[in-house]
């Protein structure tokens, strides 16, 4: 028995065959986001490949997860909407149980990721698991004894969007200093263009005012590995923004396991110490004692393998 | 059939027999916070009369639930330690179940009035609610498909240490801006406090002037009422918290309701627009547009209520 897991991104779609606990085949394309209609378009291709390859190796496939960065009405399996592309009350899953006639089931991405680190990854076992997507933007999920929190109307979990400093910078919800508007892949890259404003001079911010558009987030993490100064306290003051963060959801959830995935990652040796003062100061000792923050085990893989998992859950 | 359900607060302890969805008996006594043995010798002074006065009534009881403020070890019915009274890793539970031969069981006083809430109050019917309890401190309770959650060892749903502003106020938990150092009856006696340096001059000021240990968080109602300015605004501006406390908790929990109880309610009034006119600005309008937010019905008789429904969860 095997299951088709999807994680559709804003840039890139990816999907697995995942078999007796283990991935056997991969697939990997570029988003096209002109439309609704191209994006749907690729999901159907993505699955039409993987069952395909399945089904030269001799598997049945039984079922299709798809872990989707956007707003989900999980029951009714429709993406009412997205902030990285076109899909705006698209009824995914119904439009792959009619090209497949298998059961479908779709969730947010974030979720997935969520339920992969509580299964396979590295939180591994536990029951409570709160997982942060740190990317572009900041998605969250939910683990409450063993299975994925949703709310009423499947759109809980946006940790991204908890306010952490009332009087922060506009975020792109509207709200004013949600997490994702102080430490997200955006917030970095505006940090950057704030102090670019100054007389200061650095290579990252001569590199900034030399092509603006051209500068992406993740070159601060080259150049903070360089020792730019304005690149490392950049890094170290988005640390101590996601130990707020992550004190608030200790406070809230008192979890086995923080786990942390995503771009942002590779910034990470830069904000850790940061992040873990600030936890270490602003959590309840009960909770914080035993917790363990940790970054991901399973990389780009745990989106498609939260949705095969979710997959595999109904079919 | 009947169960007992007891409220032990910093001040009071009240107990009530529940007996066919009815409160057929009360009890209520000041708490003596002399020490430990006082605390627990009041718990069960108050389940004594209240089994004598079910006996007298010809009704059996089969359970007793606690709803006590402080953290609180669920599986094994200890209070690990609370801020209000002297009770540090007590036994509540064996003692109880030693001296009555009857099960009982130990939680949290705002679970176990977000538990009302749910089952009997403002938020009847719903599966997903958030409650906090507004008082000296802030307290929270979360119902997850109907249920209290409870988190990896019981110590969840401190929602009054979520951190809102991380540039605030010093909590009493020691961390910066958590909800509790802006929205409590401790935060507002603060804010009048800060004001009263200033040369500023009302009837609210003065009043606290003439003796700051005499003053009352209450009397900023009386204040505001009669239109003291600075009673007014203080009010404004702990609505203005409470609301991004709450939207903070509809993006986290999308919820079907957040209810609100507690000697702070009396303020209530003065609060409410700023709150919901920042809920509306701050939360995601899936959630937003789904929840209601609402006062409690059930006032002091939360704590007992649910404390009762508790024990009849395990009758």
């Amino acid at each position: 028995m095997a299951v088709l897991g999807i994680d559709l991104g804003g840039t890139k779609t990816a999907g697995i065959v995942f078999h007796d606990g283990e991935i056997v085949e991969r697939y990997r394309a570029t988003t096209d986001i002109t439309s609704s209609e191209t994006v749907m378009a690729g999901i159907v291709e993505a699955c039409s490949r993987l069952l395909e390859a399945s089904e030269s190796r001799g598997l049945e496939v039984t079922s299709i997860g798809l872990g989707i960065a956007g707003f989900i009405d999980f029951e009714r399996g429709v993406v009412t909407d997205a902030p990285n592309h076109p899909l705006h009350e698209a009824p995914v899953r119904d439009v792959l149980q009619d090209a497949f006639h298998l059961p479908a089931i779709v969730d947010n991405d974030a979720n997935v990721a969520a339920l992969a680190e509580a299964r396979l990854g590295a939180g591994k076992g536990c029951r409570y698991l709160i997982h942060l997507t740190l990317g572009t933007g900041i998605g969250g999920g939910i683990i409450v004894d063993g299975e994925v929190y949703r709310g009423a109307q499947g759109a809980g979990a946006e940790l991204g969007h908890m306010i952490i400093d009332e009087n922060g910078p506009i975020c792109n919800c509207g709200a004013r200093g949600c997490l994702e508007a102080l430490v997200s892949g955006v917030a970095i890259y505006k940090r950057v263009e704030e102090l670019s404003w100054t007389k200061k001079h650095s290579p990252m911010l001569d590199e900034f005012r030399a092509d603006p558009l051209a500068f992406r987030a993740e070159a601060v993490e080259r150049h903070a590995t360089d020792g730019d100064e304005f690149a490392l306290s950049i890094l170290r003051t988005a640390g101590k923004h996601l130990g707020v963060g992550i004190a608030s959801l200790i406070n809230i959830f008192n979890p086995d396991a923080v786990t942390l995935s995503g771009g942002l990652l590779g910034c990470f040796q830069f904000m850790e110490e940061e992040m873990r003062m600030t936890v270490d100061g602003m959590a309840i000792p009960i909770s914080r004692r035993h917790v363990r923050i940790l970054t991901s085990t399973l990389g780009d893989d745990g989106g498609t393998l939260g949705a095969a998992i979710l997959a595999s859950s109904q079919g």
